[in-house]
Order: structure tokens, then C-alpha cells, then sequence
């Protein structure tokens, strides 16, 4: 068998690694793989990891022990996440965005895989530490920023369904107030899609009053699981009182003046302030 | 300045390559961000590639001139392929999948980012030489395999919206019918979204009858839109005569025998034959 010079380890390695994230690999894994020993292994590894670090990719974390191995962790390196959500910031102050009623257009954003892949990275960069067991999210826009963050934590996600779906199942259902319209909404969660006592991160695409939030709360709490943060990418200015006061947004939805036709957005206070 | 060594700029280079799928890095970026110079930058990209190719875990392919640059090309190694299509059957081939009226519950796979990651991945590799200028899909259920798809080629998603929601401004609507259900049925697709001439491949999580593919392709037409193929993740043996004939599935639901509690899914032809 020809010997696998470092260098073509490394490369191989380091696409294995951080093409999915927060996945555990034995070392025997790669062991295996390349044919050489766990101690080559470690040695590349740390080589991986010390570029990863120096030039602020990521990590690698490794677990010893016989389930022992490693993992990639995405770091959002906050340089570069404060450049780019002001970017996005600038982009979506376009008031060619502006559509009837007030609304922002935002689809290509949230639909677009490589600007929710960064979205999902510093939202998981940002959440990494509560270690949730899943994403709860609500159908249908919240989705894909859902699926990305998840991707990046290694987790999987759960979507509530606003209208309760025939292919999944018994459902739980609960009724909420959406802040913003004040009307009655329902929000149903499959029963076989939640295990009981675990730990989830709420995450959507926008939050106006938190009533949506809200609903996912107490969705949740029918299952008892523990709500380990809420992460949204635009929170509106107002109202300044929400029904969740604890949530994480990345950018703040200052104004959209239909009349005068101005939108403002800007980078949310822990983005701007680290 | 401290000299980076090749080790180092191959573990940096893999994760900014890999992590971006069909994104192109001018050499500039790499030799910017290194302090080296482009031939050392293109040795380190040969060595990358040799490496990706010989563990089948994708290529590089590079553009010469002044535009020129590198992109990752996710490839899926058919064996990994076959084997993993395989082991998907037999997760979903479980009698406890059944639901009342004879559906199947998918959305622990469909909601998973590791697994819908793997079949992005797959259905990219498989549509990748088409070169489609967006993916196409409908709301809900197909829009995270959309999303992982599109990643991996590169590409924006556009999603078709059942109702015709308020935040996506002018709509384009068209009237379909649902094969399986023989309802009439709306779909639309927000003006600003698609632009004229443009080449899409079409993306959905299940076709039973083809009605949705069908009613995709017509919103499509009104867009003057090139259908470049239809990718599905599950196809139902029966109705055999489906209302679309080119598409390609992944897997394919052979029955589900709600009275004797039984359901089947095989690896579509394509992958076994390979």
C-alpha cells in the first residue's frame, strides 16, 4: 500500500472534518483511513487545528478515551462577523425592498444556502455553549436559518407546523396571539418528534412582538423540554416590549417608513459592542 | 511576518474551499491571506486536489486568467452512495413509520442536517454538469433538501409558495391539479424572484402522482424559464404513469400496506445499477 504523505492527510482530514461540523470521528476512523498510526493522527490533528485557529476557522476538539476522537467546531470569528452583518445591514436598507403593507422583501436572503450557511455559523458560534439536543423552529421562512444552524451544531431540527399536517402523526397543538395581528393562531408540534426532557434552541427568521416565540415556548413546555435560548436574525425596534424579553436577534429593524419610502436596519448591539 | 508552513495553508485552504462549494477564491485571496505567492498557492491546490480525488471526496477545479480562481466540486463516491441509499431504505422501511391514512413520517430524516446534507450532496453530484442558475421548490417539506442542494452546487433557491403570502410582493400564480388528490390547487412564485431566461432545476422531497412537479414547471413557463431536471428524493412505484417522466429519484416507495403493516422503500434503479 503507497504511503499517504501528511500533507494529502491533512487535506483529506480537514474536508472530512468541517464538512460536518460538530461530528464526532474516532481517531481510529482516520486511523483506518490513511493506514498509520493514532499518534500520526494526533499529530496532524493539532497541525489542523492550530491553522484553524490562527487563522480564525474554527477549532478541532478532541475527546480521549476509548469513544474518544474529534470534532470541528466553527467559530465565527467576530471581525468578520460584525463586517458582514453590517453588509447584510446595508443590503437590506434598500427601499426597493419595501412591499405593500410595509413588509421587507427578504427572500433572496433567507432562501440564499452560502448567506444562511454564514447566518446559521455565527448564530451557532453564538449558542455553541448551551449545547442543545435540538432547533425548534415554526414553518415556513424560520426553516432553512433553522436547518443551517443545526447543520453547524451537529443537532437536528424540529418544525412546528402552523396548520397541523397530515403526515405526521398525533400532534400537540396549542393556540397563541400573534403580537402583531392580534389574532389567535395555532401552532402543532408531531408528537414522535420531540423526546420529552430535552433541551432546544428556538430559532426564527423575525420577531416583531414575540407572540410567535411565545407560541413555541409553550409548545414546548406541553413536552417539557427546556428552552436553552431563542435566536433570531431581525428583531423589529418596536415594540421595545416583546413577549419574550430573552432572545438573541442579529440585526435590529429600526424603521420601514412605506411613505416616505426609507427602510433602516443595523447590526444588533452585541454584534457592534464585542 | 511569520512564514506559514504547507501544512498549515492546506488545512486553512481545504476548510475555506470545502466549507463553500462551488464558490470561486481567486488565487489572490489565497495568496493575500498567506503571504505567498501564486505558485506556491497552485502547488497547494494540486496537492488538495490529489488528495480529495484519491479519497473520492470531491475535486478542485481551477480557472485560469485574470478572473481565474478555485472552487470545491462536491463529488459523491458512488459506493458511499449506494451504501447510504441502501441503509436510508431500511431506516425508512419501519412499520412504526406508518401513519393513519397510509403516509409515512420522513420528517425526522427530512429535518435532519446531517442526513438531508448527505442527500444534497447526492443530488448535486447527480445534477452538477446541468449547471442550473437556481433551484426550484415548493413549501414546506422539500425546502431543507432545496436548501442543502443548493448549497452544495453553488446556487440560489427560489421557493413556490402554496397561498401566496403578503411579504413577497407581486406574485405570478398558476392553477394546477394534484394528481393523488385530484384537487385544484394554487401555486406562486414571487415576480422579483426568478429572472427571465435563467435555468432551473426543479427539487422536491416526494412525487407521488407528479402534480407538483407538473405545476412547477408551468409556474416555470410563465417565467420563460428552462427546465434543466427534476430532482426527488422518494418517487412512489405506483401510479407508474406519472404527469412528469423526466426526473430522477433517490429512493422509491414500493408500498405502504397500512392493513398488514408494511412498508418498503428500494434504492431508485440509478444508484443500484451504477
Amino acid at each position: 500500500m503507497l504511503k499517504i504523505r501528511r500533507n494529502e492527510r491533512i487535506a483529506a482530514m480537514t474536508r472530512i472534518l468541517c464538512s460536518h461540523p460538530n461530528q464526532s470521528y474516532t481517531l481510529q476512523h482516520f486511523s483506518d483511513l490513511f493506514n498509520s498510526g493514532k499518534s500520526t493522527v494526533c499529530e496532524d490533528i493539532a497541525i489542523i487545528r492550530d491553522s484553524l485557529l490562527a487563522f480564525k476557522l474554527g477549532d478541532l476538539e478532541t475527546t480521549a478515551g476509548a469513544g474518544g476522537g474529534v470534532r470541528f467546531v466553527p467559530l465565527a470569528d467576530m471581525d468578520r462577523t460584525r463586517k458582514y452583518i453590517r453588509e447584510l445591514c446595508l443590503t437590506l436598507s434598500d427601499s426597493n425592498r419595501i412591499l405593500p403593507g410595509g413588509y421587507l422583501y427578504m427572500n433572496d436572503i433567507l432562501h440564499s444556502p452560502q448567506q444562511i450557511h454564514r447566518i446559521g455559523e455565527i448564530l451557532a458560534a453564538r449558542f455553541l455553549d448551551l449545547k442543545p439536543d435540538f432547533i425548534l423552529t415554526v414553518e415556513t421562512k424560520g426553516t432553512p436559518v433553522a436547518i443551517m444552524t443545526a447543520f453547524e451544531l451537529g443537532c437536528p431540527v424540529v418544525v412546528a407546523s402552523r396548520n397541523g399536517l397530515l403526515t405526521e402523526g398525533p400532534l400537540v397543538s396549542i393556540n397563541y396571539v400573534s403580537a402583531s395581528s392580534q389574532r389567535i393562531q395555532t401552532m402543532s408540534l408531531s408528537k414522535r418528534s420531540v423526546r420529552e426532557g430535552s433541551r432546544a434552541l428556538i430559532i426564527d427568521d423575525f420577531m416583531k412582538g414575540g407572540g410567535t416565540v411565545k407560541g413555541m415556548i409553550q409548545l414546548l413546555k406541553e413536552f417539557n423540554v427546556e428552552i436553552a435560548g431563542t435566536g433570531v436574525v431581525i428583531a423589529t425596534r418596536q415594540p421595545r416590549e416583546k413577549m419574550v424579553s430573552d432572545y438573541t436577534a442579529l440585526m435590529v429593524l429600526e424603521e420601514v417608513n412605506e411613505e416616505e419610502n426609507r427602510v433602516k436596519l443595523s447590526p444588533a448591539d452585541w454584534i457592534c459592542s464585542v
